[in-house]
């Protein structure tokens, strides 16, 4: 027996056509290399309709490939609506990647046109001359004095010369593409997840409920996460469907720049990657964040006393995880009532777990050696395995053989984590990033957090490296903060209580600084380079 | 281009298999006619197993109609997943229907079995003789000692016969049917609604966003809207998906009954229509409900002053608008951050307008006679028209030539409003309610509130009553305050500086109580009955 509502697409011409009809007065800032503009949802929305038909003009096909190389700013935001409500792919390019990469993913996406924020003409145009099927590149004004290139197509003049598309956008099947994003993938060449307006507008909604982000029309929203980094985690489209105030930071994406639009914005709702609250952590104290009312965290574990040391400004982080193949949010780490009960100490350790699935999405931890489900008793670990709506199924035009697929169509994150009663999950390393000694696993990510614990520690990274006994043995790769001094007996001494006696690392290195990923993750592959045939010491 | 994303259905086996999992020791309490019982998620999860393979077990057919004519219980629950879930079909009877419309609907949905609360046997059994499809009647034990026929069959013991489903409930198609409910109507005979799993998963979701009803893990709900009033407006899927406490207020539907388990059990989130709430307000002074963050109030317009009442004492109303037909939320009238410049006399206006839509739904307001979208000036009204993928595009099997439905798929709501320049919706009227006074309309529903803004008025309704010169004019039915007195020109004295001249009724009608439909909405049919063939006084 068939239901009788009525069949309308899960597509983001809804997502326009909402905020334009009632948000219309609502306020969109971004901040420019030298201030900041403002605009309304109305006018910004006349924008998005006068772009899609500069699309059409600039002849992008059907489903043609858009690419952005933008910061976040309500221009982005134009593309973001635009590109997919005409039917084409949205295809966010990241910045931050190597050249090499940058130009693997714009050629294999096959991009028809790049938007290019001038303040990045000069990361943008040497790769140029490789994009084989580049055939525009529109180059928006934010303030820089960057040289254009003579064919550029300056975009407030395209958008001049094009009429407002004056209809309503239709997509008809919403499982159709929206927009594609590359991982970047530390082994291998990146690979794209390409994401359908059903996914991405379902995804939105989740982020609305008050166990997700809970997003309202009185928030005020900046997404310091980049727009090319799985689409600002969705945050842009949901805030449009709530109605919210959005303040984007544009290149401002220095910890002063970010706590200055913060609190000049009275912003109640921001969301980033550890390493920018990290480095913000120091001025807290120096900006009135009192609108602040929660910063939603993700795309690494955040460290357990940069959850605390929030949580005491008064500032809470929202821990979320999820990646790229996520869409990304499959988890939240929203307050638990059941927590309560727990004593300061433990309430901070839940506070940084990963969470429970939010709705629509299922998680199992399984058992990468022996396979099947791990127990739930927090102590088993296993490789998280998600599935739902908004989750890949496979990769676009794979040529890598890729494994991350079960043969029951779960996605295989690589995530390592153990699960308590309530399903709740921690994240205890990535699979590639165990330390294998001598049969068992020692977790890399717990490691650092207890060395991060120590007060001396600015930041540490731990690696497996081999060891003729155990084949691999920790190595711990520790900051020290500056001025101070901490010698290997010291940091062991403070382990000791904290981990398991054979988890201890066998050597510590000092080293100035944790390389990081384009994406300010730690970059444990540089680590494992440069520390590649390291002895240790005979002792161990 | 095709999105790569999981092909995974919005099917209500999601919502049983996450509250199982994640949540299996949360609590739901149902009052019963005699005490209150206590069960978890898991054990509750436990019986929807057995349920599902008692269903196999009756031989209800695949997608056949499985009845309940029940209260607002823990079991009414179990047959909110275990039918669906199992591909059948959940038809919630409503209790308070009259007796011929009961029957006729029972027998044109061609319910296979019905299971029946043992204390409404006594309106149930009557019906059974005229009940040409139902093959089983299932009584559930709510502690009463009504008489109980010697073919039904014991709930608790077709449940400890059943072995528990060990497997993973699967709906492949999401839009096949999952619930139905009729419409009562006050004119022909009630129409069937079919919902899909689709459409009843998504409205779940948009209950939990923020500026929906926001229920979270740590809210303890209550609905009081019963489960057989289009599926309690769909809480009682929200509070799994969210992991909320339950609390169900089973045969204990008096205001006393209502007000001591929202105060014993710290109930934070509730539901139901103005009556109930109207009737509570007596004795809200002697109840401790500091824990109630939030009503939810729809089903009919909220009275201002009932409104401002509850805010007043600390429980604020949420006023929501929607039909069987929308599943039915359509609007919230969440606060909105335009509304903070206004005085407080005009905030408390748009508390209870009916707000703008929710996300995934959308609403247009057109002129009933010349056709066209009005104005948003809040003004001129129209009729309001939904879309959206929980909105009803046909009616089940249906035969009476139902015009609610627009050539371009619409739902016609049949009821009247303005809109604000926000896409904020005011109902000033049914269609049928509007008192039609020489080519222009008297809203009933604004005098009324104007009427009952009167201290000494418990409650009124307007309708409209044939004129010789003006077609129609509106008679006021008035209910007076107990120990009070109010006669027609004082009314009239207090009406005038609140409507237009032409609006202030021909004649006052004192009467002892508005007459109540089924669902507790004033039923004007009934009135217009009572005052066929009205008179007014000769100087009107």
């Amino acid at each position: 027996m068939r239901g009788l509502m009525q069949d309308r697409p899960l597509a983001l011409p809804h997502v326009f056509h909402r905020a334009e009809q009632l948000f219309g007065h609502k306020p969109i800032v971004t901040a420019t290399v030298d201030g900041e503009v403002a605009t309304t949802v109305a006018e910004w929305a006349v924008r998005v309709r006068r772009l899609a038909t500069a699309l059409d003009s600039l002849g992008v096909p059907a489903d043609g490939r858009v690419g952005t190389f933008m910061w976040n700013t309500a221009s982005h935001l134009e593309l973001y609506l635009a590109a997919p409500c005409t039917g084409r792919v949205l295809h966010t390019l990241n910045i931050r990647l190597f050249p090499e990469q940058q130009v693997y993913i714009a050629n294999h996406a096959e991009d028809d046109v790049v938007f290019v924020d001038r303040s990045l003409l000069p990361v943008f145009t040497p790769l140029r001359p490789q994009l084989r099927t580049v055939r525009h590149v529109i180059v928006i004004d934010d303030g820089s004095d960057c040289p254009v290139p003579d064919d550029a197509i300056d975009y407030d003049a395209l958008l001049a010369g094009a009429e407002p598309f004056d209809g309503r956008f239709e997509i008809d099947d919403e499982n159709s593409a929206a927009a594609m994003c590359y991982t970047s993938g530390t082994t291998g060449n990146p690979r794209g997840v390409v994401y359908s307006h059903r996914s991405t507008l379902l995804h939105s909604l989740i982020t609305l409920a008050a166990d997700g982000l809970g997003l309202s029309e009185r928030d005020v929203l900046m997404p310091v996460v980049p727009m090319f980094h799985v689409n600002a985690w969705g945050l842009p489209y949901a805030g449009l469907l709530a109605g919210s105030s959005v303040v984007f930071p544009g290149p401002n994406m220095t910890p002063k720049g970010v706590l200055g639009l913060l609190e000049r914005h009275r912003v109640t709702v921001s969301a980033g990657v550890p390493t920018i609250w990290l480095g913000a952590l120091p001025l807290l104290k120096d900006y009135d964040l009192s609108a602040v009312k929660r910063i939603l965290c993700g795309g690494s574990a955040v460290p357990r006393s940069l959850s605390e040391a929030y949580r005491t400004a008064g500032v809470p982080i929202l821990h979320a995880w999820g990646m790229t193949e996520t869409s990304p949010v499959a988890t939240v780490a929203s307050s638990r009532t059941w927590y309560d009960a727990l004593d300061d100490d433990a309430q901070a350790d839940a506070r940084v777990r990963q969470g429970q699935p939010i709705p629509l999405v299922e998680l199992r931890v399984v058992d990468p050696v022996a396979g099947g489900i791990v127990p739930s008793d927090d102590e088993t670990s296993g490789e998280i395995q998600a599935a739902g709506p908004w989750i890949a199924a496979q990769y676009f035009r794979d040529e890598s053989g890729a494994t991350q697929f079960t043969d029951d169509g779960w996605f295989r994150t690589g995530d390592v984590a153990t699960v308590d009663r309530y399903g709740c999950v921690k994240i205890v390393d990535r699979t590639k990033d165990l330390v294998k000694s001598g049969g068992e696993w020692i977790s890399s990510v717990q490691l650092e957090n207890a060395i991060m614990s120590h007060p001396k520690v600015v930041e540490a990274a731990v690696i497996g490296v081999h060891h003729e006994r155990w084949v691999e043995r920790p190595l711990a790769c520790v900051v020290v903060e500056p001025g101070e001094t901490l010698t290997a007996a010291e940091l062991r001494a403070h382990l000791e209580p904290l981990v398991a006696r054979w988890w201890l690392p066998d050597a510590v290195e000092f080293i100035d600084e944790v390389p990081k990923t384009s994406v300010g993750k730690f970059s444990k592959r540089t680590l494992r380079e440069k520390f590649a045939g390291y002895e240790f010491p005979a002792t161990s």
